[in-house]
């Protein structure tokens, strides 16, 4: 990248890092995409403080990642589920892992399709263009103001 | 995602966690792809405390995501500059700023193809499907254990 207009306050990267919160955030959205849905199915595969917890749901139903939905009324218990904006987090949670696959040593788990069987290999690509991202020099546009 | 293979110890997703660090690691990371290398245009463009910067400047070098490099003799002076895998994390930047775009609201700056001049769309695709990730079932395949 060039340019310093990525540091400007519409830059999505701080943007999005912002809604998503912070790391414990990124491992609860990962275990919602596992399929967990109840407080304490996270607390245990997490291992991370209830009071912790209670926050970072919070957070993450409150920047629209996540929606609180009763599902026992009688004691009264709400799970969490992803929304549209939360589903569409994985691909960057696969961009993550993928990363480490490539970069932090052997042992890690890889991602195979449920259908053909075959290793997944996640890549980010312009839409646009087809070329893979980081493959072309890119700049900034801001937006226009309002 | 099926299973909750996920959440072992070989997760990518928790091991590229581990290894970029927190929130300030993301745009430490962000500004060295915009060209910063010195302690001061980071802690200056990000107004993080240079206790903190220290920390994290020390921390991503050790992940081997940024080298130290001294750029003045007198008085000696180092510059923090991207390794190999610290320029590979450049489409997991793109793809939570894209993220960002599409569910974060108005405001945001664009990624523009800087040859082309159109906007790029950054979206995340299985190198050996040509699928995008998201649209079909996947599965996480554990190491063999060694």
């Amino acid at each position: 990248m060039n340019g310093n207009q990525i540091s400007a306050p519409g830059c999505p990267i701080a943007r999005g890092l912002d809604s998503v919160g912070d790391v414990w955030s990124f491992l609860i959205l990962r275990d919602a995409h596992v399929g967990f849905t109840r407080f304490d199915q996270f607390r245990q595969n997490l291992g991370i403080a209830p009071t912790m917890l209670t926050k970072r749901l919070a957070s993450l139903t409150g920047a629209g990642l996540l929606e609180r939905r009763l599902y026992s009324e009688r004691p009264p218990r709400d799970e969490y589920v992803l929304t549209e904006a939360g589903r569409d987090f994985l691909p960057v949670l696969m961009m993550l892992g993928a990363w480490a696959q490539r970069n932090c040593g052997n042992g890690l788990a890889r991602y195979v399709d449920a259908t053909t069987g075959l290793t997944i290999e996640p890549i980010g690509v312009d839409a646009v263009s087809g070329a893979e991202l980081g493959s072309r020099p890119i700049r900034m546009s801001l937006p226009e103001p309002s």
